[in-house]
């Protein structure tokens, strides 16, 4: 098993090395590319360094059985399809291809019967996404989704170094440099491009992925996506509203016996998930669950995980596991 | 005309006198009212400074013809019905007299009529809700609102001059004393305490204060709301859906024409309510209009305020000017 990281210098390229490296994931050899700017630094893989790679043709000869991409989508839809001819199986964090019907996009909780159809390339979702349907996924086959309405609370460091930079510079009162506007006490009502039906990118994301995941085409979905002033960890408002009728309980019961999801919902001890608890942990975590009155059949949960682990790298780690 | 401005050192009184300074509010005499803890202290008003008074039944005797009241819940149950009783109009920004049927729960401009039949008690609303139906209610004369979806984003200024030094004291690496939990760097889906049903106390009070303002006691309405680490103005994304049918220009136009809303939506230039812009502000700030697919005459806003003018003080001012 021969495996190459690219984009290994970014955010989430460094934390597939360190999830890979927790995860002790057996490779008998391991690369690690960047763009040519960074080749010749070095990273640390458990204990070992590695020479930084400059990515160009030549990945295409290495004899690579796996691909981790996590340079961007310009890179990924450069060297992706190359791979994939090469018979590298890619699994690319990008949203490049996510909405290629030849391309699975998969969440292992939900959907990892997709991935292993695969015809060479894995699109990893959108990390807002992941963390959404892991938790509806287990509601949408026991009760069947009608409606998502998704309002979100996305940490900087989804849109990488140079977003945490922004919100760090920002606190010491300093000028922002990425995002279009300051972070810093503040909250930005945009990520990603506007669309023409002025809906953003990161919106549009998660509405379509939500979709193709779940595999339902017609879900009625919407989504406003907000860039908040805190470093790690995205959290999810979702409101769903389903055909069949639920009892609170059963529902719950669901959610914790659902793979990936933990229940931190307990508020006569003001227990319910937050950013800080959920940095660096693995979990999905699910609370202020409650019934929406204003609907039939509707909940409130409020779904809170580290972006940069299960709604990038950990996921991506977890589909190179199972296939 | 004699007024009196109930806790008037706290954060809201503070935001009294600045307003009440601003618009140049026509008083003969003006006294300022605090714990006796505070007696004896001074602000300084229109220039001249102006010794606390320790509040105590004293106040009935005074002859005063309108107190405004931002000393919390208890302080007005003990004090209004007295005040009212002696001839004082109260203006109540606390949440203690806001159900009361005999209580108007006024935002002028929404419904000031039904302040001019007060019985001696106004109530000022909630402050996510006042900026919440500033921009629903002429929404909801020219369309029916069938149900709606409050998310909220709001500032720890609402909390006062403790939740303001918790996330200071936060971003300075020092420890929180008032929140639950640290409030720099994470997300708090919890504002006020929790209720038998698991909705807080701030999100029941969205759900009915709306219902009452609006006229509308069967409207379905939920919300989730969530502290953010911000110093200052709230932010609520509202997802609506109407009885009747829509055009999208015809609505933004009606929007436009409101009173007390601003309009800042041009995507194309990155135009956006923003906490950051809308702070010092008087106007109830609306953008990323557009509508949701995902349900029949539905639409996405994104309603920002500072929550301290129009959110608390500057409404009540508006309210005093009116009757």
């Amino acid at each position: 098993m021969k495996i190459g990281v690219v984009g290994a210098t970014g955010m989430v390229g460094s934390y597939f090395i360190k999830i890979l490296e927790e995860r002790d994931f057996k490779a008998d050899e391991i690369y690690f590319f960047a763009s040519a700017r960074s080749a010749g630094k070095t990273v640390t893989y458990k204990g070992v360094k590695h020479t930084i790679i400059a990515l160009d043709d030549g990945i295409y000869g290495m004899g690579l059985d796996m691909a981790m991409m996590a340079a961007g989508g310009d890179i990924s839809a450069r060297y992706a399809p190359g791979l994939a001819d090469a018979g590298v199986t890619v699994i690319d964090n990008s949203s490049h291809f996510r909405m290629d019907e030849d391309v699975p996009l998969v969440v292992p909780e939900v959907n990892i019967e997709a991935a292993r159809a695969h015809k060479g390339i894995i699109a990893n979702p959108n990390c807002s996404t992941i963390q959404s349907v892991v938790a509806l996924a287990p509601l949408h086959k026991a009760y069947g989704l009608k409606r998502v309405i998704y309002t979100t609370y996305q940490a900087v460091s989804g849109a990488g170094i140079d977003g945490w930079n922004d919100l760090e510079n920002g606190q010491a009162g300093k000028p922002h440099a990425y995002f279009a506007h300051p972070i810093a006490n503040n909250l930005i009502p945009q990520i990603d491009t506007f669309k023409e039906n002025a809906y953003t990118g990161e919106e549009m994301k998660m509405i379509n992925e939500t979709k193709k995941i779940l595999n339902a085409p017609d879900l009625a979905i919407t989504a406003t996506c907000v860039r908040v002033p805190i470093f790690n960890v995205h959290s999810v408002c979702i409101n769903a509203e389903f055909e069949n009728k639920f009892v609170l309980k059963e529902l719950v019961r669901i959610l914790q016996d659902a793979k990936g999801v933990a229940i931190t919902d307990d508020p006569a001890n003001l227990v319910y998930p937050m950013p800080r608890d959920a940095d660096g942990k693995d979990d999905v975590f699910v609370g202020r669950i409650r019934r929406d009155e204003s609907v039939e059949n509707g909940v409130n949960l409020w779904v809170v995980s580290d972006n940069l682990r299960k709604g990038a790298a950990l996921n991506a780690v977890q589909i190179a596991e199972l296939i």
